[in-house]
């Protein structure tokens, strides 16, 4: 029920993946007359793959602005919780929503928790980067101050979720800093560079700065929650403003309709493949069970690809990789030096921890 | 002596700059030889400013990978350390420098000094917005870790600097998060926020995500030099990658000469504006006098723009007005609750700060 363009862009993009994968069946959760009135206007191509979805009845919603506590609190009885308790139970296999973000963190780690040796989940998304390549870019923002502990324990995450769900052999893991050298940064940072550093089996390529993101050297880039937000936001508002611009170079000094014309599918294409969340989903990773999370105002084919992602992630069966991994290479409380949950910022001055350029 | 272009970039840049402002005198620093040497070659129509330029001998450099610690301890001869000295010293009214950011944030600290009522400078930059608008982003890595009550005084030096140095009556200030409601981000922030909620003569328009930065909503962005510095970065690449892809897209897609020959002007442009920081300067704001930083890969016309940045603000002469403002206008310590140094930044679960969307 979540998104901006309401059940409609949720049903029309679960319609069209269950049309790209034979297999796949459609649990939707929500006021059942709104949703069957949906499914029975689905266009004509898409008709076939109505016939395997079914509605569970959820007249209760999660509001896009409703605080976390208050869903948590009344939230039982909404689609999105009993949507997640279905997850949760097994009954199937991944969950997609477009709603309430914090809602649906907090609903999922209360339904379902998080797998052994992690403490709690991130969210992650692939963004597009140079040479046609993508990155995990994680915390997005479930997690805004974090320990050491904390981004190691995303950087084992993203590692995993790259091996086992794009086929990579060695993904490289970078943690997100202000500079490349040791020296910089805060902490937690510099702690968890110094732990990765010593794991022989993880492709660490060390710090890297945002520019880095989008430069094609790292497959899997950790930073904190508030910083990946803003990080994420920011690209989202770059890259708007960016195509608006493109286009209005063009009105203004090709007014060829025929250039025109001929531009507008390519800045279309383009338009889609710089809105990575919009255009991808971010997974909500370390929690007991596939949980994906589609851009609120992501239209039908945002949540078609969303969807996607979720049956990627369940024919990989990344939870149960992730518990068998993690167990073994998360690091005990001693490995790693402060490596006490929320201690690791340092409270004095900073000053010796300046931009080098 | 700085960037990575070396002094061509910075000599050229500097008789351009001389070149549009006929009362700028300009005095250079670094081994002598080698900037007279710069000088003589400037291209014709650049001769006459040259005529406004000497050259102050300093032959040792500060390197761009050189640590802080070791720029204070060894950088008094320093080109940069007696450009630093000048400024201070009053005989000249502005530093520009392509260097070490690190090391001229040291160097100028301990120089000049921070103006009365700000405990430490921040690097600050305008950037693009929507509708050709720009907005100042603050602090974009001086400051890794910050209180509420040094978010609050970035706040105010980026609010007085628009007013004076921009003309703008009455600038929007907003504060960076991870969500527009109250009860997100950590404790710094929202502290910030409270206070600066009650201030009668600041517009402050309150919190922002990352994709607001570009929206042209405020003209002055707050945040920590971890995320600023993040923010700014990743947009720098993003900003790349984007003119990268809108090329291929032209030269794949309407492969005529004709269509690519009209195109590369407006790319050209394109990639100009977006590129903030190497075409802009970046001002070290709080300090007890002016110095810009041109980016470290600024070619001439870069550093051109760097110069007139400290024109400008020579101009308007905004330590003097930061001054007389900050101290009637910065909160006593006991007005911002928690606003001690370094302390609100809390170290336990930080569970109930989940990002809403």
């Amino acid at each position: 029920m979540g998104g901006d363009l309401g059940p409609f862009a949720t049903v029309v993009g679960s319609a069209s993946a269950a049309n790209d994968v034979p297999d796949l069946e459609i649990r939707l959760f929500g006021p059942k007359r709104r949703l069957d009135d949906e499914i029975s206007r689905l266009p004509r191509h898409l008709a076939a793959a109505g016939s395997r979805m079914s509605v569970v009845n959820a007249p209760e919603v999660v509001g896009q602005d409703q605080r976390v506590s208050e869903a948590l609190r009344r939230g039982a009885c909404s689609s999105m919780a009993k949507m997640l308790d279905c997850v949760a139970a097994g009954e199937v296999r991944a969950g997609v929503s477009a709603g309430n973000t914090g809602a649906l963190m907090a609903l999922a780690r209360r339904a379902m928790g998080t797998v052994p040796g992690i403490s709690r989940p991130a969210i992650s998304t692939s963004i597009p980067t140079r040479n046609q390549g993508r990155c995990y870019l994680l915390d997005l923002g479930a997690n805004v101050e974090v320990s050491a502990d904390r981004l190691i324990e995303f950087a084992l995450m993203g590692e995993a979720m790259a091996r086992h769900v794009d086929g990579l052999s060695s993904p490289r893991v970078a943690l997100l800093n202000l500079g490349v050298e040791g020296s910089k940064g805060p902490s937690s940072v510099r702690q968890a560079d110094a732990w990765l550093r010593d794991q022989p089996d993880i492709a660490y390529v060390g710090f890297m700065e945002g520019d880095g993101i989008f430069s094609g050297g790292a497959d899997v880039v950790v930073c904190d929650g508030f910083v990946g937000n803003a990080v994420l936001k920011a690209s989202e508002g770059l890259a708007r403003m960016l195509v608006e611009r493109v286009q209005a170079t063009f009105d203004a000094h090709w007014g060829s309709r025929l250039v025109g014309a001929m531009a507008r599918p390519a800045l279309r294409r383009l338009k889609r493949e710089l809105d990575p969340v919009r255009y991808n989903g971010a997974s909500l990773l370390g929690l007991d069970g596939i949980v994906v999370k589609s851009h609120g105002s992501a239209d039908a084919t945002g949540f078609h690809y969303a969807v996607l992602r979720a049956v990627q992630e369940v024919k990989h069966d990344l939870p149960t990789r992730l518990v068998a991994e993690l167990v073994q290479r998360r690091p005990t409380a001693d490995s790693c030096a402060g490596g006490v949950r929320g201690g690791n910022r340092p409270d004095g001055d900073t000053s010796q921890q300046e931009k080098g350029d």
